[in-house]
């Protein structure tokens, strides 16, 4: 259910996601220039609506329980290229074009620190 | 907290993670050797620890409850390269060498179907 065979790519339809109990799906997002992983946020489907109308991310804050969509203070707005869907349909992988650092803190990625091993 | 310099990277401890109500922070795995996003799954202590020590990914299954060492049945195991984490900490980036494919359908990610716009 929800997904078809259109021009040689499968795909998904949003009906066929699964968001978790609060009702929130997670978004990697990655650069589409060079693939780099920029960030991972939370949709549900009101940002994710909005993000596929509008054309860039719209998340969820979870610590703030509202709408956020990227950039709208920053102007680090993200253009988004695709979306895809993993095989459980219960992540999404957001290829954007991204203006300027996806991190607040100024960072191009948000995962600028390592784990120590 | 949990945050140091060493070698100008900065580096993050595990006891700085902020790991869900359930106890598990989402793992972004991608390939070390083109960046491509391979998979998204969960970590709970236990296995990011194992995953530290043993130098290949563990997870934990949410549909299974148990702990899954990736590749153990189908030898498609993830050798870790090194493991960022996000600016919030609620959040890894997990740099693997995958034998094989990474995705139980025999594609190379998880990713490989597009969300209907």
């Amino acid at each position: 259910v929800g997904a078809s065979e259109h021009d040689g790519t499968t795909t998904v339809d949003v009906d066929a996601l699964r968001f978790d109990e609060h009702g929130l799906i997670p978004a990697v997002v990655r650069d589409a220039g060079d693939g780099a992983v920029l960030m991972l946020a939370w949709m549900n489907r009101e940002s994710l609506g909005r993000t596929l109308e509008e054309g860039r991310t719209v998340f969820w804050s979870r610590s703030r329980q509202e709408l956020w969509a990227k950039g709208a203070t920053s102007g680090h707005v993200q253009r988004v290229v695709r979306v895809d869907v993993d095989c459980d349909a219960d992540a999404l992988l957001v290829t954007v074009e991204q203006t300027g650092a996806a991190c607040h803190t100024g960072a191009r990625s948000c995962f600028h620190r390592e784990l120590q091993p």
